[in-house]
């Protein structure tokens, strides 16, 4: 587990509340397993919606950040490049849609595994599971958008 | 301000991360306004996806809380009964579709509006709008399931 390249490792400048370097946040990692990313979260007591169950927002901010991870990975695989390489590529989501296909524990590890369907343009469409225990809680398609692009831009840091 | 009859204020067995009586939560509170819910909500730093920036699936979770709120409110309303009486109902989200029209600021009042499209069964759908300074960020739609009905139960806390 030690040894894994997680996605997030690579975006030093990230504060996100989901996947960046916040002390008061989640803290996902993602990685790639074959063709799909996947990401292993444990909970804590405070992010439950009822009680011993999962938040269903939290559940969303997971997919949400597992997935904007997923699309700029995936870009950089494609241009057969590492993610400390230029340009450097953000994405933003554009639409995402969770369905809640049964309550998911808030006490047993989280997996989430999520695959690009499609890429157009500046588009990455990506579809994303949940699940608990090897059972699957939830079913999401979310589109990402590349907001960043530095050899676009005067800098190479999106936030500056 | 002081005055309004929020919705979440007749849950008192409620310990959701978004809703709930959760001091490690969002605490949003939700009232009428006319035939829409109104929730206004100041955001903390640590919420931030991008600098300055409020994180989408924090968004994600003001919105279906304030939507399971609704659905709630409504179903009392149809019925027209106050939140306080019996039978009981609970909602849980089915669906959750959210739309980013545009960045929302993480460092001014976000105001959240819903109503109720249909009333299917156990399920109401509902259309939800973010604002920012008046100005739309996102829009949302989100189909909530009646979970717990307390004629239908041994108990009339959906909790136990």
């Amino acid at each position: 587990m030690g040894n894994k390249d997680y996605f997030q490792d690579h975006m030093p400048e990230n504060v996100c509340f989901g996947c960046g370097k916040n002390h008061d946040g989640l803290q996902i990692k993602s990685y790639w397993e074959g063709e799909e990313s996947v990401c292993r979260w444990d909970s804590e007591e405070k992010y439950h919606g009822w009680a011993n169950l999962l938040n269903g927002g939290i559940l969303a901010t997971l997919v949400d950040c597992h997935c904007m991870g997923t699309a700029i990975a995936h870009a950089y695989r494609l241009e057969e490049r590492d993610m400390d390489s230029k340009p450097v590529y953000r994405y933003a989501t554009g639409t995402l849609t969770v369905k809640y296909l049964q309550p998911t524990p808030n006490d047993i590890t989280i997996e989430l595994r999520a695959k690009v369907i499609e890429v157009k343009g500046r588009k990455t469409v990506m579809e994303c599971r949940v699940f608990s225990d090897g059972i699957q809680t939830a079913q999401a398609d979310v589109v990402a958008i590349r907001v960043f692009d530095s050899s676009e831009s005067q800098s190479e840091n999106p936030f500056k």
